[in-house]
């Protein structure tokens, strides 16, 4: 098939990292039409018409999410805790950190120490934020924003009435592993104990283990 | 709001970690009816009727998604290479690794290869499985597996015709160093990152940058 690469699609490797932002820059896609397509439950489908770089026209899909929040809460003596739960669009159960999605207005911490006590049943003096991830790029706009605390002291579950949750606590450094050898892949999840272990190794207030 | 929580729902931290599966598996959730909502070119969503473990009926919404691959490929010198490109669902540019959707029937190591040439350019002689994930557990079945490559050689791009992206070669502490910094935040390509630095540290067949 005939292609025609446009001006601006580079063909070799020059560009110094630090200036991908103005590289590309030029890639972006403006809206021409937008409907919403689907709006359920949980999901909010939307599909547009973008016009792209070279000036066709493109259809787009994805989904809008309100955002989310997630904890990795460690204890005094460096352990961590995990949540076990089934989920069934993955049709398993996963080894999770604590999180769930933003309400309307609500400030990201706000939705980490909530979830924090209903779904791990504890709390945390200290909350610090790590950063942020958008776990699928490809077809939705969500943004988990990243958490650890400590300071922990116990409270209880309260979990959401169609959730069923095991509690594991666990060393830092034991999870860390799980991660390596394919036991934990959630990606919320692996992203919040790699950069929290990088976080902690350099920045954390007491060792971990 | 007065609450029943069933009996198997934990209010202490007691299950030793290696026991997850074992004392998760209460908490599977059985399908009592199921459909398409919607099916689009990109996504398709299905709404199904489920029996949670204490008998009750929840909803459940999520995406069916063919599964993913992804390439972090490595050069000589310890370099890797990452890719910029705009994604339209979150309205901004990315640095991602090469990745793709599996066509139908297709092995994921194929899917990782076609990727490799078709967005970096770029071919490998050395193809090795580091993992896999799940990018969002909450709403979709996706599955990305992740491969590291090396022994690279120059192709030349053959991006898709509605793709538009910039390459950037860059050491590999340097991207390491730019999820820290929250400048790389696309989940797959922090977890492809972080989890191949410590494959490359452990397994690399050379020294990296």
């Amino acid at each position: 098939m005939e292609r025609t690469i446009p001006e601006h699609q580079p063909t070799i490797i020059l560009n110094p990292i630090r200036s991908w932002k103005n590289a590309t820059e030029p890639f972006t896609e403006h809206q021409e039409s937008t409907r919403q397509v689907y709006d359920g439950v949980l999901l909010n489908a939307w599909k547009d018409a973008v016009k792209m770089p070279d000036g066709k026209t493109a259809i787009r899909e994805y989904l809008r999410h309100p955002g989310a929040a997630l904890v990795l809460p460690v204890f005094n003596n460096g352990d961590i805790l995990l949540i076990g739960q089934y989920r069934y669009a993955a049709r398993r159960a996963f080894l999770e950190l604590p999180a769930g999605k933003l309400d309307t207005g609500e400030l990201p911490e706000t939705t980490a120490m909530r979830e924090l006590e209903e779904e791990a049943g504890i709390t945390c003096k200290h909350l610090e934020k790590i950063g942020i991830l958008y776990p699928c790029i490809g077809y939705s706009d969500e943004i988990i924003h990243i958490y650890t605390g400590w300071g922990i002291s116990e409270t209880g579950q309260n979990p959401d009435e169609d959730e069923f949750l095991a509690r594991f606590r666990v060393p830092f450094t034991d999870a860390v592993n799980m991660v390596d050898s394919d036991e934990i892949n959630d990606a919320k999840t692996v992203i919040a104990l790699l950069r929290g272990h990088r976080w902690w190794q350099k920045n954390g207030p007491f060792p971990i283990t």
